[in-house]
């Protein structure tokens, strides 16, 4: 079984890598036709898309194509593989609102371009300027991608048009889920939910948009569409919960990053909205001596740890990741060929990193 | 005939109107279900898209669309629309790149954040990026928002993925030409022409993609959708020298904007590439002392003035435009009911503001 995914995952990488490998080239070279300076960014965009790679939303599409179906994989790769220009067009402009110049460990377009135009813009706050101001563009240039990609599939208008719209849902929550994420930071406390942010920045477009999608474009029935977009809701905040728990509480041998970040920026994920629901008065002083100071110390960082433990915050981060497992497993019943799909499960909320 | 098309424009402005409130009530209403703050962001752009008003696009799509013979108006309403949300996404982030607050006389999205966010970000570098992240999340929801709109039409879903490849299209290239408008501000002098930003820039999605669109919904054959292509081309270069004409030699009581911002910017106009091409090395050497420079005195202005009709750079513009206009006319013959897109080209080059 592991096996056998592992093969198909690797099919479908290079297939998706040749879809997207032709939309950059056909596109750069339209480009370069107005100007170098256009193919440039171009060229920039394709390097920040190979140095991500994992395509994980495409290969959900893939999935629950083939979960309800689906067998003819070369009709869809268009549409899967749309969804990876949204992701990273999302992402450069999640990375310009958080002030980040390096992705996937590499330059993203904002650093790029800021290396690039050090010679022409000798000023650094200009230069910064113009270089966030490619990205912008960039990023523009990926999400309106995303919808033109999807219309070079060779199926039914009519269902390029329905898939389109679930796309347009998608786009429009992530970027409701962005805002209100973004202005958490200093909106008045308790007025954004951690929980409507996981289900609205990340559950939308990475999970109900990739396998809704794969779903419908194989054919799914309406009662098949509204399991998989329950599964996939699920789902979605539960890799979220996960994901704050291991910025936490995760090893960093493991995981590759910083878990101390989310503790110093004073990030309000669930785990933190547990906490201030369940910890005493003396338990939020102690917590608030350290979280979200700059020059928090290792020990400072080792007490927050203890602290969400204590106050139960950790187990009801568990509990609640438990609860929508079993939520999405419940969504599941009445559905066959669903192992993939089960697998995703445990992939999303059993994961070390 | 002026009675008329001022009747029909009216009409045709209700329409419009009343489409694009449907769509902006629908879409705050399932924002506000988000979040009281994602609401705001809605109501925003739709104040902003309210107090444009003109719609040029939409009205050249539905132009287009009655000379080839196309009559279900109602239909293709939401396509021609879509137009007026690509149009106001594209100038927020534009707005952001040229760093202004201020569009159609009123805040633009980043200066009603700003005051929006007055009372919650104390600092005003960390409010100025606040504000900018959301204005560009306005601009991508527009962006994205244009190719949802155009699918809500009621007309053959073929169709309307030919209409929305003519918008991709747009789309790429006046994001091209935003990129190279931009750099030319510290590109090497010559690499950038004026007349490759005014193709891309200007005449892409403000004359092709509106009048192709308006052509092709109407079942227009490929032929005449090339003569339109060709014709929306040279109005659109024609418009765009014609502005740079008014933008230096206008009335100002006129036009209502100051004809001095162009000259004390130094902006690299088509006018300006004409006046290097012609000019001897004492005008150029004249010029040089007042163009672009920020203290630039009354007398400095009219000296530029002066020196851009002596070195013959202002009739070297007039004359392009001839061309361009003659160009137009030629691409209309072998249609018929062309009066309509003949008066567009005496719109576009023979005005005054």
């Amino acid at each position: 079984m592991q096996n056998e995914i592992s093969t198909t995952t690797t099919d479908f990488t290079a297939a998706l890598t040749s879809v997207l490998d032709e939309y950059f080239n056909r596109h750069a070279a339209r480009a370069l036709e107005i100007s170098p300076y256009y193919g440039a960014l171009w060229t920039e965009i394709a390097r920040l898309v190979h140095a991500g790679g994992k395509k994980l939303r495409p290969k959900m599409t893939l999935m629950a194509y083939r979960a309800f179906g689906g067998s003819d994989i070369e009709k869809v790769l268009p549409i899967a593989a749309a969804q990876e220009l949204l992701h990273v067009g999302l992402l450069i402009h999640d990375d310009l609102i958080d002030r980040d110049t390096i992705r996937y460990g590499v330059d993203n377009i904002d650093g790029g371009y800021r290396k690039l135009y050090e010679s022409l813009v000798g000023e650094t706050g200009e230069r910064t300027h113009y270089a966030q101001s490619a990205a912008m563009l960039a990023g523009d240039l990926l999400l309106t991608g995303a919808q033109q990609l999807m219309l070079e599939s060779d199926i039914e208008p009519a269902r390029i048009i329905e898939v389109q719209k679930i796309l347009g849902t998608g786009i429009f929550e992530v970027i409701g889920g962005e805002l209100i994420d973004t202005e958490s930071a200093f909106r008045e406390a308790g007025t954004i939910s951690a929980e409507t942010v996981a289900r609205y920045k990340t559950a939308s477009y990475s999970f109900i948009t990739p396998l809704l999608i794969g779903a419908v474009l194989a054919g799914a029935s309406e009662p098949d569409q509204a399991r998989v977009r329950e599964f996939a809701e699920a789902v979605g905040v539960a890799f979220q919960l996960r994901d704050d728990l291991i910025g936490v509480f995760g090893n960093e041998a493991v995981t590759g990053k910083s878990t101390v970040g989310d503790i110093r920026e004073g990030k309000r994920t669930y785990l933190i909205e547990q906490f201030y629901l369940g910890a005493n008065e003396q338990q939020k002083a102690e917590l608030e001596q350290h979280f979200g100071k700059s020059d928090i110390t290792p020990e400072g960082v080792e007490k927050v740890r203890q602290l969400l433990i204590d106050s139960g915050a950790q187990q009801k981060t568990e509990d609640a990741i438990s609860d929508l497992e079993a939520k999405a497993q419940t969504a599941l019943e009445g559905l066959t060929n669903t192992a993939q799909l089960k697998e995703l499960i445990t992939l999303a909320t059993h994961r070390s990193k």
